[in-house]
C-alpha cells in the first residue's frame, strides 16, 4: 500500500502560476524555480519517489511567512513547510504541485531562560546547532532522532528517538509555539508556564500536525541540565525474549535509564561488518544512564543485576567518554550497517510501536516473517518505549520486491495493532501511512478532517499528508 | 470579572423539555430532576454561584451515553458532564440549563497492563477508588490535585496538584480516550502504544477540553511503580526569595523531587493555629522523594546541600511513613487551615503558574498587593511547577468584598500574564477565568472557537466554558 497509496493529485495550475508570479515580485531570488532547487527539496531519505515542488521560497522571519501564507491563500494554493528534508513518510513532497516553504534561514535562538530550563527558537534550526549555542549553559536539548533534523520538522512530526525512554517525545517538549494560520496571523499558543490549564491544547495540536495545520515560526523548548556524569554500556542476551524482559523489567523498577536500545541478532551481525567489530551477533542492548556519580553507578548495578537475571553474561560498562562512544560506536552507525548487507539496496524504515509486554512476541513474529519470505531486515529498537524499526533491505527498481516489501510492511503493521500498538512511533504518517492511520484509529479520523477542515478550509497546507 | 462574568444564557426552552420527555422515557429513574439532586449537580468547592442543570441523567455504560448524546443532539439541548463536583472554576454549572450527566456509577476498573504500566478506567472512579483498586499491583497512579476527583474529570480539566513536578499533568499521564462525540459516535483517539504520532493528537485535545468537545467514556492512564522508600521533609526559609531559589536549583540539578510545596508565612501560621503545631512561621518547603533507598537517601542529601546555601537551618525528614504523615499535617490541612483564619468566609482559590525564575517576585508582589489591601490571603504553591494558589478568603454576601476580591484576582491574574505565565495552571477555565484566558492567549482563541464549532456545531457540550 505504501507505494501504492502515493498519486499525483489535482494541481490548481492558475492559482500556482499566479502565486508564482505573486512571490517573484516579493521576493526576488529568494523564490526560486530551477529544476535542482525543487528537486532538492522533494529529496529524502525516504523511499517514497519525489513529487517537486512549483518553486522554493526561502523564508527570513515571521514576516515573510505571513506574507507566503496571504499569497497562498489568495490564489488557494499549497504549501509545504521544509526544516532539512530528513522526513521518511514523504512528507516533503508536493502531490498536488505548490510552493516548498524552505525555513533554514529561520535558524535563530530567539532567547534562553536557563533558570527556567527553557529556550525559544526559531523552526529551522537543527537539534545540533541548538545543542552547539547551549553548550556553555549547562543545558542541553535531549530529544534525538538520529538525523541531525530541524526542530521545526522534529514538532512536526512529533518526533522522539533514542532517549524519549527518559525525557519522552517532542510532545512532552514543546513548551508553546507561534504559528501562521490560513487567515495569515501569527498566533500563540501558550504562555511560557511549565504547566497549564488554559483551553484547548493547541500546542500539542500543532505538534504531530506535520505542517498540514499551520507553519510553525517559533518554538519554545524544554531543555535539561547536561548530566554531570553519562555512563553507557552494551549487553548481549541469549534471546529476544530475555533482552525485552530485561527492559520490561528496567522500566517497571523505576531505573531512569536514558537509552536503552535493541539491536536484534542479524543487527548486531551488519554492525561487525560494517565496523570491524567483534560484538557478539546475538540480540543485545545498548544502554546509557545519566546523573550524578553515584546516580549512575547505582543505575548501572540494579540494570546489571536484572540483565543477569535474563541471562545476560557479558554487560560492560563505562564513564569514559571515548571508552563510551567506542562500546557506542556500532548503534550509532546502525543504518550505514543495514545498508552494507546489500550494497545497492533501498531501506525501508518501519516503525511500530507496541505496549512493551508485547516487544518481544512482536519482533520475534516479524523475524519470522522476514526469514519465510526470505527478506533481509535488520532491527534496532527503541525498546524502553516499544519502538522498534526494521530496516527492510529492497530492490526499489524490481516491482515484484517492491510488492513483496510493501506485503511484509502491511502484515507488520497490521501485527502492531493488533496488539493495541500504532504503525508510527515517531516518523509520522505523511504519505505512506495513510493506509494504516485509517486501519488504526477508524472513525478518530472524522474528527481530524473536521479539525483539518475548520483551521483550513482551503487546504492550503501540506495537502495531501495524513490523511486523503 | 470572576463573579461578574458568570449570567444565565439563553435557553432552549422547547428542546429541554423534549429531551426531559425522551430521557424519562428511556431512562426511567435514571433520570431525575427534583431540585435537591439538581441543586447537589450545580454545587461545588467554587466561590461561583451556581446554576442549576434541569435534570441528571446517571450514566451506567458507553451505550448509555451514547443515547443521552443522540437524544440531546436531536434536541439542541446542552449537556454538563458531571463527576464528583470537586471543579473550582464553575465547570458544572449549566447557563444554559440543560442535562447533568452524572458519570459516578461508570466508576469500573476495565483493564490493568501490569507489565506495560497502564491501565484503562471508566470516567467516573475516582483516583482514590483507582488507587486503592491498584494496591495489590505493586503500582499506582500519581496525580494528585488534593480533592478525591474523578479521572474523568481531572482529564477534562488537565489536573495536576502537588507531585506533578515529577510525574506530570493528565496530559503526561492519559494514552489514550473513547469519547462520544456530537454525532453519538463514541471514537478512540489512541491505541495503547507508550508513543505514537498517528495524526493529530486527539487525546491532548480532549484532555483539557472541560468536556465542550464530547463525552469521556474511557481513559487510559500510565501507572507509575509504588516507589520502595518514600521520604518527606520540611524546611523553612528566611525569606520567600530564599525559599524559591532552592527550588530553582533543586530542579536546575536534577535532583527528581516528587513533591516541592511551598507555604508562605501567613499559611504556616494558619497551619499551625489549625492542627496545633509548632512549625516557624516563616516561608516553608514541604519535599518528598521516592526512589530506592540509596536514591531517597541521596535526594535528601542534595537537596539539604541546596537549602542550607539559602539559609535553611533546619530541614527535618524521615522515611518512617507515621513520621512523615505528621510533618506533612500541615500542607495536607493547608485549606482547612485557610479557612478558620476568618470562620464563616468563603475561599477564592486563584491557580496562577509563572516560570520559576518569576516565582519568588510573583509570590512577594502577591504578599504586598494583598497586605496594602487588607486582605487575608495565604499562599500555598507547587513550587516546583511555578504554580501557587491564594487562598482569598471573602464574604460573598458582602458586594464591596466580593468587588476587592474580584480587583485582587484580575490584578494577581495580570502580574502573572506579565511574567509569560499563565491564569489557570491546574483549576481549568470553566466560567471564572474566560477573560482571562481572552487575555492571555488573544488570536489563538478563535481557533479553540474554531476547532468546538467544527465538532459540535450546535454547541451541546458544556455551553458557556471556556470561551462565550
Amino acid at each position: 500500500m505504501a507505494l501504492k497509496a502515493i498519486r499525483a493529485g489535482a494541481r490548481n495550475e492558475a492559482g500556482i502560476a499566479a502565486a508564482k508570479a505573486d512571490l517573484s515580485a516579493r521576493f526576488g531570488d529568494r523564490f526560486q524555480t530551477g529544476e535542482a532547487i525543487r528537486a532538492q527539496h522533494a529529496h529524502t531519505t525516504t523511499y517514497i519517489p519525489a513529487q517537486l515542488p512549483d518553486g522554493v521560497l526561502f523564508a527570513e522571519s515571521a514576516g515573510d511567512v505571513r506574507a507566503i501564507v496571504q499569497i497562498a491563500a489568495r490564489h488557494k494554493v499549497p504549501l509545504i513547510p521544509f526544516g532539512t528534508g530528513s522526513s521518511l513518510e514523504g512528507h516533503i513532497n508536493a502531490p498536488h504541485g505548490g510552493i516548498s516553504v524552505d525555513l533554514s534561514r529561520m535558524n535563530k535562538v530567539l532567547e534562553v531562560n536557563a533558570e527556567d530550563l527553557d529556550c525559544r527558537v526559531e523552526p529551522g534550526i537543527t537539534r545540533e546547532e541548538l545543542n552547539t549555542y547551549l553548550r556553555d549553559t549547562g543545558l542541553f536539548f535531549p530529544i534525538d532522532p538520529g538525523a541531525n533534523a530541524s526542530i521545526g520538522g522534529m514538532a512536526s512530526t512529533r518526533a522522539s528517538g533514542t532517549n524519549a525512554v527518559r525525557y519522552g517525545t517532542m510532545k512532552d517538549n514543546v513548551l508553546a509555539l507561534t504559528v501562521v494560520t490560513a487567515d495569515g496571523r501569527e498566533i500563540r499558543t501558550a504562555h511560557r508556564a511549565r504547566k497549564s490549564s488554559a483551553g484547548y491544547d493547541l500546542t500539542r495540536l500543532f505538534v504531530g500536525a506535520e505542517g498540514t495545520l499551520g507553519i510553525i515560526t517559533s518554538i519554545t523548548l524544554r531543555l535539561q541540565g547536561i548530566p554531570e556524569v553519562i555512563s553507557g554500556g552494551v549487553c548481549p542476551f541469549p534471546t529476544i525474549e530475555d533482552a525485552c524482559n530485561a527492559v520490561i523489567l528496567t522500566i517497571q523498577s523505576g531505573i531512569p535509564v536514558a537509552r536503552i536500545e535493541l539491536l536484534d541478532a542479524l543487527q548486531m551481525k551488519a554492525c561487525n561488518g560494517y565496523s570491524g567489530l567483534s560484538y557478539q551477533e546475538t540480540p543485545t542492548l545498548f544502554v546509557e544512564f545519566h546523573g550524578s556519580p553515584e546516580s549512575v553507578e547505582l543505575q548501572a548495578r540494579q540494570f546489571g543485576e536484572i540483565a543477569s537475571e535474563f541471562g545476560a553474561s557479558d554487560f560492560l560498562w563505562t564513564t569514559n567518554p571515548e571508552e563510551r562512544a567506542r562500546l557506542w560506536k556500532a548503534r550509532h552507525n546502525a543504518y550505514w550497517a543495514q545498508k552494507s548487507l546489500i550494497p545497492g539496496a533501498a531501506i525501508l524504515s518501519t516503525d511500530v510501536c507496541v505496549p512493551i509486554s508485547r516487544l518481544a512476541e512482536c519482533v520475534a513474529a516479524t523475524q519470522e516473517d522476514s526469514a519465510a519470505h526470505g527478506l533481509t531486515a535488520p532491527i534496532v529498537g527503541h525498546a524502553g518505549d516499544g519502538n522498534f524499526h526494521v530496516g527492510l533491505l529492497f530492490d526499489d527498481k524490481d516491482p515484484a520486491d517492491v510488492v513483496r516489501a510493501e506485503a511484509f510492511v502491511e502484515r507488520l503493521n497490521a501485527r502492531a495493532l493488533a496488539m493495541d500498538g500504532t504503525c508510527t512511533g515517531e516518523h509520522g504518517i505523511g504519505q505512506g501511512k495513510m493506509p494504516f492511520l485509517e486501519a488504526e484509529l477508524g472513525d478518530a479520523l472524522d474528527l481530524m478532517r473536521q479539525i483539518k477542515h475548520s483551521l483550513d478550509p482551503d487546504n492550503i497546507f501540506n495537502p495531501g499528508k495524513i490523511f486523503a
